[in-house]
């Protein structure tokens, strides 16, 4: 049997070594079009940061360990120029000689990525202005800075010391991963960043009340955040400085643009191979990574993959996967009945110190989907116990389904610790988890790590008990005319406070009944829901019909964005 | 209805707060004997070496807390005197004044914790030997401390600067959580500190093998590890200062004693109302909390809890059961149908910027239930991606159900995101996965964070990989007399090789494969176990009968330890 394997990171790489351990006899050819295969492009934004300081540190695998290791032909610069899906052969151009060879395959396997998107803009190519996908991508824009911060520092006269003559500036179209990874990077190197994004949040698959925080963290730290801005037209300046224009008629100046409106799949192998593309411009498959000729496979970031949670195709690209597919892709090749589950879309992005990461299905695609059957909490608990130094605040929104308690999705955004709670929550939401379950996890603690009822327990203590009517819960969207009862201490309200409120401390309330009407809805606040909650029970209780206001204060102050 | 709890700590807490939050009209007496109610018993190691700086940090709600926001009469220095279960009242003594009452109740929960094991040697009653239990235990350790620090520091004649004249040695008698903490906060003051175990391991919970990294760290980091070693008598010197003296026959100068034995159910209470105690010490109680008399309860440290994994009874004195106890308690008293599913015993130990955790069965629990349906697996990943700055290694071991590949277990070390591994499998075990889930599930993965494939992800791999046959696996125990082949480098051999073993580098192996038996099992070895894999894959698909040696030299290094 003989294999062909196109695309030599992620996927394709995968799929190879797999293929390798499972079938010792067959004969696997793996192509890659760049000079690297199996590099680390999750690491490319770094690398332009000098965080990661050697190149070679990105390349994760050589050619020569897929040859020597894994008996794998593999053949750097080498492009497929056409396939014949019905006679089962490729061309393949050798990019250094220009030698165009025809092979033969049994099994063909395309993991061909996705490519930054470029839009078609009034001087688009002019020089300065990159997409981040390739470890060649990087290194010019390395040199491309190096260049320019060269020029732009000087010597001081007197003391001899090096100083900067004028400070850099960088514009960064689009605020997904790429984009926000390497304005983190740009400004460690000095640069003022502008990040220019189109619609009305950043990062698209949180809900925006929480891509709030992301923005106001990246504010903060010096990428300036303007939303609602479309880039429209690069122009070169005078000085060879470039210029972005934005569709409102804004204008700025930047010594680099870097493009991270997204990615596209590659299409091109599969538009040669005549496999079906989709409507999402993705290559289609089943779940055995199978494309319409079922001779051909396909894995990766080309691939429409089939969201776990909706069932609905979606792109997603990301490195687990598609490494996941590329060894399912093996399994099958070899013999194997093995299934390709779905993508839950469980990610992180880190940045200045923070992180926000997700799982599952967001707020937005409930509603597109015209779904009602879910709830949503926000909670924010320490990081770690509050008694212990250091603790910091996370915010946590968690989606379950009304029904039956069913986690749907989490997102999270903090300083310390998203990433454990995401992951617990990602692996609950795997398994069919609810908030029941939730309620009784066992997780780690000891004061340096967590509190004893970690922030998933509490998520499931919270969810548990609006399920079960115990915490009949309300939203600052709806709280328009509503009667709101606030149960901070004064101290609290003096420093901040909502025009129209009532406030009945909540230790005061059982004596302090008499003032509130029992006609109305009470909306009860505090500052994160907790003390709210203890209040709505006692209102409950005695006959009034109230309501915990979800995250409180602290939720407030992201609406209050919106 | 009136409702009695007795203890105002994790449990007792939790179950007066959330009966409060259930029956606004119950009324709840809740009694403590010390001083403090709801207080950090966690975070008392850290008060006592000042990382926790302040003690009223470690005071979470106060008595007043109780009685201004849950209308629950909160008492402190009071204790329980006399039980007489069959009149429904309890004699209560007021510390402070001396004066007893007796209050009748409807409901009676006790959650008197447990108590230091102070074992009757000669010389225990000695000032300067301390457990850790209480703010006030703390505070006086503190005391002890400031004292003996102030008496062995003295001033430089010539600089006036302070000047330490004596090192000040502590002896910590037991290696548990209180224990190690302890003499970690014990470093951190300048102590000299010895740890005295009785048995071949500190950290009971772990395997052996996984206790020889913690041995290690604490021993690196300046905790002198005495295993097999008990304490058998304290005497006081000449100059006041303790000396330890083992029954094997060694003395441990002293200024200060800790012990951290262990921590016995206290079970006065129980018996008091003649309530059944189990064959492991605790108060008996039924899946609802109930004790035998069914108007009394029972949570926290004080009970035998069911353990999930195996269903026998075990003691677990950890804060998070402790608080669902409490709350399940609550819930049943105010007539809800809850029930506490048992404690699979997740937990975490932080010492010197590293970690240890567990979660569901180890190994030693399997072996004395005679349990054989289990394998366990050894990895070694990095905590996050190695292309990214700053990864360690995790060493993690992995036990799973042979008939069903069902996740059983994990025990993890290191410095950098252990928590959220052992969360990841934690909430796998609870939620019944198996190695095959693990080896689709998503979590979150940027460079700073993980790596494409997580190590829960990793773990399901390599399980999977074992249980389908395509990685027949040995363990160090069983390789006397094997045919061992080492397919790492010459250079990694250069620097450690085990006498006897064949090396044939993994890349080399396709060509020199007659170099190899026929007629014997061949244990594979490499650094980790991963190259060992792909050379056990080219082996079995050349028709030789090979295994991968789980966790390689890596964990060759701790079994040799043992």
């Amino acid at each position: 049997m003989k294999v062909i394997i196109v695309g030599g990171v992620a996927g394709g790489a995968s799929c190879a070594a797999r293929l390798r351990r499972l079938d010792e006899n067959a004969e696997i050819l793996m192509v890659e079009r760049g000079p690297y295969v199996s590099y680390a492009n999750c690491g490319l934004p770094y690398y332009i940061g000098g965080v990661i300081e050697q190149q070679s540190s990105l390349l994760v695998a050589t050619a020569d360990t897929f040859r020597d290791m894994f008996a794998v032909d593999a053949r750097t610069d080498c492009e497929v120029v056409g396939i014949a899906a019905g006679e089962k052969t490729v061309r393949l151009k050798d990019r250094t000689t220009g030698e165009v060879t025809t092979e033969p395959y049994d099994k063909l396997v395309i993991s061909p990525g996705a490519a930054p998107v470029r839009p078609p803009l009034p001087g688009i190519d002019l020089p300065g202005i990159f997409g981040v996908r390739t470890v060649p991508d990087a290194s010019q824009i390395r040199a491309w800075i190096d260049e320019r911060r060269g020029r732009s520092a000087g010597m001081d006269s007197y003391t001899g010391f090096q100083t900067r003559k004028r400070q850099l500036r960088a514009v960064v179209v689009g605020g997904g991963f790429i984009g926000i990874e390497t304005a983190e990077n740009l400004v460690g190197l000095g640069f003022e960043v502008t990040l220019l994004q189109r619609g009305e949040q950043i990062m698209e698959p949180l809900d925006p009340e929480m891509a709030r925080y992301l923005e106001r963290h990246l504010d903060k730290n010096g990428v300036h955040i303007q939303l609602d801005s479309e880039a429209s037209e690069f122009r070169q300046a005078a000085d060879g400085s470039l210029e972005v224009l934005t569709a409102s008629g804004e204008t700025y100046p930047a010594d680099i643009v870097i493009l991270g409106i997204g990615v596209k799949p590659e299409t091109a192998l599969a538009e040669m191979a005549g496999v079906e593309v989709g409507e999402r411009g993705g290559i289609v498959v089943d779940d055995q990574m199978r494309t319409s000729d079922p001779d051909i496979f396909a894995v990766g970031d080309a691939v429409e993959k089939t969201d776990c949670m909706t069932g609905e195709s979606c792109l997603v690209a990301l490195a687990g996967p598609a490494n996941r597919q590329g060894r399912i892709a093996a399994d099958v090749i070899a013999g194997r009945d093995s299934h390709f589950r779905g993508t839950q879309g469980t990610a992180i992005l880190g940045a200045f110190g923070g992180a926000v990461a997700w799982t599952g299905l967001n707020e937005k695609t409930l509603k597109r989907r015209g779904d009602t059957d879910y709830e949503k909490i926000y909670l924010y608990p320490n990081s770690h116990a509050g008694y212990y130094p250091g603790a910091t605040v996370l915010a946590m929104k968690v989606i379950f389904r009304t029904s039956d308690g069913r986690l749907l999705g989490a997102q999270a955004v903090g300083k310390e610790g998203v990433d454990k709670r995401i992951d617990a929550l990602a692996m609950a939401i795997q398994l069919g988890g609810t908030v029941y379950d939730l309620e009784e996890c066992e997780l780690s603690y000891a004061p340096q790590f967590g509190a004893a009822k970690s922030p998933p327990n509490f998520a499931g203590m919270v969810g548990a008990n609006v399920l079960r009517g115990d915490m009949p819960i309300g939203h600052w969207d709806a709280t328009d005319g509503a009667f709101l009862l606030d149960v901070r201490h004064p101290e609290e309200l003096a420093v901040e406070q909502l025009p129209g409120v009532v406030n009945i401390p909540v230790d005061e309330l059982r004596g302090r009944l008499d003032e509130l009407p029992r006609d109305r809805d009470i909306f009860v606040i505090c500052r994160s829901g907790q003390r709210a909650y203890y209040a709505t029970r006692i209102l409950m209780q005695n006959g009034f019909t109230a309501r915990t206001v979800a995250g409180g204060m602290l939720s407030h102050e992201i609406f209050a964005m919106l």
